[in-house]
Formats: structure tokens, sequence, C-alpha cells
């Protein structure tokens, strides 16, 4: 399998300029040694944008007229449908029907098509699409074009903080965890890369320690509230994280909740709760981590309003 | 009286260069036409580090060594404190004893010393350390090396927004909205800077109507919930203000707890309500703004935790 370059990461920085937010990374008084960047921020609230308009700028006209379709959790699907519509073009969404209202919304009010099924059936009705129109499959991690564009990420932070030692990024599927990978180990091969988990949805742990895939159940991953990560790795993404990745960090659902609280109140970032993954492993696995300056991802902010309250009335 | 120029400005971009962050200007999908500058992401929390950076960087080392002292209703205190600190030198902070709790806690932990007086004895408390420990005295906003620190954002949003039509900004004691105001008319005569009150603390309003400074008294301006701009405008300020802003808006106590509850929600930043000002004039007076793209600062999110919870429960 061909993995990601860091020329592709460069590609994808030039594709999304102007479109994503050239997101700063922000010194924490509160938790010395810890920097944040805060992809909350993006457009959609979250940095899902990056990989899906990279995607989206890599069709060509043709392709690109016939429309993209993809299934996801919410924060793909939000950024497959902005990057869709900066550039002109129809995009349909296939949702599991579990996924958290505010997503939903989102994607209905960026001129999106939504399609919602149960989780199990999300990748079928997302194929009958793509052979009934043609349109373009743009998967929310399974595609170099999709860790290339996460991969910009990277390129900044090193550029941002020249004097970091780590960088913390959350695993879902690992198209995140793979370019950022990618991109910082071309750049800075002394900083070490540490994915982050939860523990109830660690499959990129395990597969790491096992050296290959070792799959979850649904069941089991859906039981973590980091909505965000719920998804298994798959063989690209574990090709990169096997390959670039130095170790991985497993938070309690606590600890997640904890993080978020305390993103609010000290960092003044909404995060949800998968935002919260990368974070809370400095704050509370610290010992797990390399010493001196570490960068982590704030991955995104599109927390359901009841769950933000209740966080943040758990004093 | 001397006014500051873009010269000053640029100097000051120098030298609170590694020390404040280079926040970007975030657009809104939520508020079409409306992009952020999330000065809530500064080390102390908000916009305040600028300045006082650029003055305590502005210090001849015989001074500097002395250390330095301010009144401040907290922000402009936590930003001396941090910028002290940073050079490695003592700073003192007299507090009006009905300040949040949460900024005089943080004041601490950045090692100042903090003295805390009712509102009326700040000046005199402040006079009283200068003459004793030949501290040198850095005001809130009174002062042209803080504005143009604060200055600093202005160059920061034309650069980032060339299209910017407007630029929104709070006024307190007029310091940053003298500095932005300096800096954008210098490189963008064509932008108009607006200038954004609560209306319970109105008085750069009625001082720019009435065309000399209008007094309102602490028991007036301390009717608002926006605790960072509860401060009268200055004879310094006011003269930046009449040559430099091009119009004023007053905002409502609701008017600001809605925005502070949307840019939790919908932008995922965390706002005191200082810091919603700028934004709430977007949104609520729309008719009395120009055309076209607006940038609004969010100066600050140093909030009270019992207030955010509160407004984020109000459905």
């Amino acid at each position: 399998m061909e993995l990601v370059t860091i020329d592709d990461v460069r590609a994808a920085a030039k594709r999304i300029e102007g479109v994503a937010v050239r997101t700063p990374v922000v010194p924490c008084r509160w938790a010395e040694g810890l920097w944040l960047k805060p992809e909350n921020l993006q457009p959609i609230g979250a940095f899902k944008v990056r990989g899906a308009t990279n995607a989206v700028g890599a069709l060509s006209d043709e392709q690109a007229a016939k429309g993209v379709v993809t299934h996801s959790s919410g924060n793909h699907g939000q950024a497959l449908a902005y990057a869709a519509n900066t550039r002109g073009i129809p995009a349909t969404i296939v949702v599991p029907d579990v996924a958290p209202r505010v997503k939903i919304d989102a994607m209905r009010a960026l001129g999106a098509e939504l399609i919602l099924v149960p989780p199990a059936q999300r990748l079928t009705a997302t194929d009958e699409l793509v052979a009934e129109r043609g349109m373009a499959l743009v998967p929310p991690y399974d595609h170099n074009d999709i860790i290339a564009g996460q991969g910009t990420i990277g390129v900044e932070m090193v550029a941002d903080l020249p004097s970091v030692r780590s960088v913390l990024v959350p695993v879902g599927g690992g198209g995140l965890a793979s370019g950022v990978a990618v991109a910082v180990k071309a750049l800075r091969p002394d900083v070490r890369v540490i994915g982050v988990e939860p523990a109830l949805a660690a499959d990129a742990a395990d597969s790491l320690a096992a050296g290959h895939i070792v799959q979850w159940t649904d069941e089991q991953r859906y039981r973590t509230s980091a909505d965000g990560v719920r998804t298994n790795i798959v063989e690209r993404t574990f090709a990169h994280l096997s390959r670039y990745l130095d170790g991985i960090v497993r938070i309690s659902e606590d600890e997640i909740m904890s993080t978020v609280r305390r993103l609010a109140l000290e960092a003044h970032l909404v995060a949800e709760p998968s935002g919260a993954l990368a974070p809370a492993a400095f704050l509370h696995h610290r010992s797990e981590l390399p010493d001196g300056p570490a960068v982590a991802i704030v991955s995104g902010g599109n927390i359901e309003p009841a769950m933000l309250r209740a966080i943040l009335s758990d004093d």
C-alpha cells in the first residue's frame, strides 16, 4: 500500500489555504508544558474540514460535477458538505441514525442531502449511491487525500512551536493520527507522536500491540461518549500508524469529561468529548508521555448543549 | 496630546511576538459575514496581554528592576502579572474588592502581589505604591504603550481578512478601541471601526455624541454584567476615539447573555460578558453596521463558572 508522503501533505496545505483556518498553538498557563491546537475553531467545528477540502480539491472537474458522497458520524459529513459547498458541487451524506442531533442539523444547514440509516448499514448504503449516481466516494479516513489533508496540522504545529517534544493526537479511524504522524516525523523525526483513544474504544492500541488489526464490535465502541472516535482503524491507517506512531494512551470516560470541563473554564474552548482526548492524555497520563513541551490537538467542538451543561454543573 | 501612531503599533508587534498568541480570524458559518478574533485564547484569557507585554518590554532595565504596579478590574492585572513574570520582574496589582474571584485567583497564581481596595480607592492606592517603592505605573488603558500593544490586533485583522469592511471592538477605558482604530485607519482607511458598549455603561457613546468626556458614576457603570468594560474613557482614549472611531453601538444585558451562549454553542468559544459585546453588535444591531464582512473581537474569556452554567441552562 502506498503511504502518504510529506509532499502530499504540502500539496494539501496549498489546497486548504483560505478554506481551513490557520489555527495557532495556544499555551496553557494552567497546565505548564501543554499547548493546544484548537481545531474546534474550524468552520465546521472540527479538523475534518482539512481532509475534506483537500479531497474535494483533488477531484477533476468532471468527477466533481457528479458530486461527492460519504458515510460519517457527523464531523466528516459536515466537513464534506462544507467543502462541496465551497466548490459548488452536490454532496450526499449517509449518517448513522444514532448521530447527535446537533451534527445532523448542521449538515442540513450546509445544503447536503442526508440519508439516515442504522450504523451497520452505512457502508452498503454509501456504495449504492456511488453505483447509482456516479458520485465520488470520500470516506472519512480510508483515503490518502483525507490523510494528507489532516496532516497539515502537523506541519503547522512544528512550525509554530519549534521546542515541541511530543504531539498528542486522538485516534478514531486513524486518519488524523496518520496524517499528523507522517508530517511530524518527516519534518522533526525527534518529536514523539502519541495517539490517544478512549479506553472504551481502544482498537488502535490493541491493534498496534498485536501487530495486526484487532476489530472491536460496534457495540463495544459505541459505549464511549467520544462519538467522533467510535470507528475502528482500517488497513490503510494501521499501515501509517504502525510505521510512524510512537505510542498510544487510553483515556477513561471520567478523564474525558473532566477535561471537557477544564478546557471550557481554563482554556475558554468548548470541546466535544473526542476533542478532549488529547489534552486529557497530558492532564491525566503525564507519566506515559515524553518530557518537554507537548501540543495536544483539540479536534472538535460539536458537543450537545445538554451534555456541556451537565459537565459544567458537575461540581 | 501625542497620539499613538502606526509605527508605535508596529514596534509593539515586534515586542509581543512569542508572548502573545497570533490569533486567527475565524469565520462564523452560523452568522454569515461575521468573523471572530478570539482574544480569549491569549495566555491570560484576554487581549490585555498585548498592551502589558508592550509596556513592560518598553521599560529600561533600571526601571524594570523596581517592578511594575497597576490598578485593574482583573484582566489587565493578570496581563501585567504575566508580562512581568515573563521578563522576571516584580508586579503589584491593586484590585477593586468587587472583582470576580476567578480573576483574583489567577493573578495570585502568576506570582503577583495583590492589594484589594474598594473601587473608589484604586487610583490613590496605586499612586502610593509608585511614590513609596519607585515602581513603574502601567495603567490599564491611559498609556500610549498600552494602546499601541492592543493595536496589534488591528494589524493582524486587516492582514488576515483583506475583504473586511468593518471592525467591531468593545469599549471600556478605550485602550483597545483606540489602538485598533489607529492601526486599522492607518492601514485601511476604507474600513469602518465601530465601538461597542453595554447600554448600562455607555459613557464613550455619550462622550462622542457630546464632543467631550461625559462621566458616568461608578454606581451607574457597575450595573452591567460586562465587568471588563465598567471603566470610563479618559482624555487620552477620548482623543484617539474622537479622531478615529466611525461609530458606536449600545448592547443590552440580554443581548450580551444570549451572545455568550451562542459563542459557546456555535463558535466553541467561552467568552466573558465583555468579550461578547462586539459579536453581539453584529448579531443584534446589524442595521447599525456597514454592509460587508465584519470582524468582531472576542476580547476575553474569564467568566465565572456559575455565570456560564446559568447562561447555558437558560433554554
